[in-house]
């Protein structure tokens, strides 16, 4: 995505333009309210209308990504640094038929997953806590694998027919694949493998191998950030 | 949709196994709610639970198909002619941006539409008429192009979080591209172009050029069949 921006921005202002994301987005990873920050010139600028800039960068990038807004923001904002928070969502599509709408952003876990266990075990998970065991691939390059999680909620809905849970996680930062671990920590409790309790010995552990698996890339939407 | 699913019949009963289908769905038109009816001795089921058969046929089809259930019925039961009603839904994605979740399955129409007028139109198409101006290339042998529309509903949903506004018809059978010119000729509504008391005149008329377009096809879903 960050590419195919750069590279319509690139059309537009005639150089090469350097973006900043707010929030990371892996490969397969979806973005619904992704904020995107880039330095222009006033002089780059004279001229265009920042709706007339919207209409052009959605003429020149791919079918798959809609901007739908530019704005202006005070000289050295940054869209990742100035963020306050992040809040992503993940979709599981919890029944025993595969989905056919809802395929593109979800995970299919064909067993009924119990939320309510679910819900009490990423209680665990909320406030300040060292997320090692939810880091893919941490390195002691990383200064702190600590990390603030706002809120978790889970709730039951129907999209296009289809049975989804919504994993909705809100931080100020996340590690990689932090929310996948995450998720796939919380199916296994609703799938009945272990008790709720059990995460909070997986978080004192602080080892990537105790947490359950990595969910999919698919099912997870970088849904909105707060400054 | 109809192919894939005898070929993978004709692999499970290792015979040409014809079908019938509720609800016509024409090229790009989704189903969600399809039911299909088909013929097969007792002989040939054999040994084989339903649940069997469906996890079978969901092996053999392709992705975009899902079977829910195979249940049995009365010998010549057909999946069309014993339909007492069939609802169609309509996904309209009415916002300035391109739609990107909901792109598979709706019509993007940018400018906003006023849904209350819609709705006022589409009371015009309620109860039993001939809607020959809403048929694509009805012909002489077409017996009847009266039809009986049970209910039409105009609701806006957020899906995703991208605007929708859902159109459900339901009637007892449709026209050949019935459903997408009524909604094509609401959306005219919608946008202002015409009083909804203009419906009347195009019902009243006989004539397909006197309707709206006809809307994407993509936008549409056979929803659900009631028996």
């Amino acid at each position: 995505m960050q590419g195919e921006l750069e590279r319509a921005l690139s059309v537009i202002f005639k150089r090469q333009v350097d973006t900043v994301c707010a929030g990371r987005t892996d490969a397969g990873v979806h973005a619904l309210g992704q904020v995107v920050s880039f330095e222009v010139a006033e002089s780059e600028i004279e001229g265009r209308s920042f709706e007339r800039l919207r209409a052009s960068l959605n003429a020149l990038v791919e079918d798959g990504i809609a901007i739908t807004a530019v704005e202006e923001r005070k000289c050295g904002f940054s869209a990742r640094f100035d963020a306050k928070s992040r809040t992503y969502r993940y979709f599981i599509c919890n029944q025993p038929t595969r989905p056919v709408f809802c395929k593109m952003f979800s995970w299919h876990v064909p067993k009924s997953l119990d939320v309510d266990s679910m819900l009490k075990a990423s209680r665990y998970l909320l406030g300040e806590h060292d997320f090692k065991s939810f880091c893919a691939a941490c390195s002691s390059k990383d200064r702190t694998t600590s990390r603030y999680i706002e809120s978790i909620d889970i709730d039951r809905a129907q999209i296009m027919g289809e049975s989804i849970i919504v994993v909705e996680v809100r931080g100020n930062a996340f590690l990689h694949n932090m929310i996948r671990i995450i998720v796939g920590t919380l199916v296994k409790v609703g799938l009945g493998k272990c008790e709720p309790e059990w995460v909070l010995d997986v978080l004192r552990g602080a080892d990537r191998r105790l947490a359950g698996e990595t969910a999919p890339a698919n099912g997870l939407i970088f849904w909105h950030v707060r400054y």
